[in-house]
């Protein structure tokens, strides 16, 4: 019984390690986007509604860190800058429409 | 094409309204603890590891406001408080599984 319990624990603590890569207020609109392939940022800024510049840059680099997303410049000029999920990344896919979903089904009226 | 785009929209804000819910740093490790049925709240308490009694109550009104959660007193002395999950808190299991599973998959050593 006492394993169980640190097992447990290591599940919850697992649990918030995971929403601390993914739980913040645009990383899942992010992912969203990137689901059908590479986006330049520009294109990134236009999708994830809401979201400036600066925090975009933020969370990319977050989620570059945490093996979500890779990053690819071109060398055109001016620069092209483009990203795409990993396949830690679009391991997410299925999880994200299934909380999509609960979320259509559920929380007020977002998608009537 | 239009229209596709508002409906994206849409999505993205129904995904940022569904962290809103569940993406704080205790909302599922919260609904994990209360997947095997009702708890008191001293047990939660015990459960989630590294909560506050305070953080506790916020997170717990929160979920309740939400219709996460349901809160049940009973007369008893001291009062016994115990808190449950609704319907829609219950149809989280399966999706916090799979994300629990990608952390186990992909997200450091948290249960080696």
């Amino acid at each position: 019984m006492g394993e169980k319990k640190i097992k447990k624990n290591k599940e919850r603590c697992t649990l918030q390690e995971i929403l601390t890569i993914i739980g913040g207020k645009w990383s899942m609109s992010i992912i969203y986007a990137l689901f059908p392939g590479k986006r330049r940022f520009s294109e990134l800024e236009r999708m994830v509604t809401g979201i400036n510049t600066r925090m975009l840059v933020k969370e990319l680099k977050n989620m570059e860190a945490n093996g979500i997303v890779v990053r690819k410049v071109f060398a055109t000029v001016p620069p092209t800058v483009e990203y795409m999920l990993t396949d830690k990344g679009k391991k997410l896919e299925p999880i994200i429409d299934q909380l999509y979903q609960w979320g259509v089904e559920y929380v007020g009226d977002g998608v009537t």
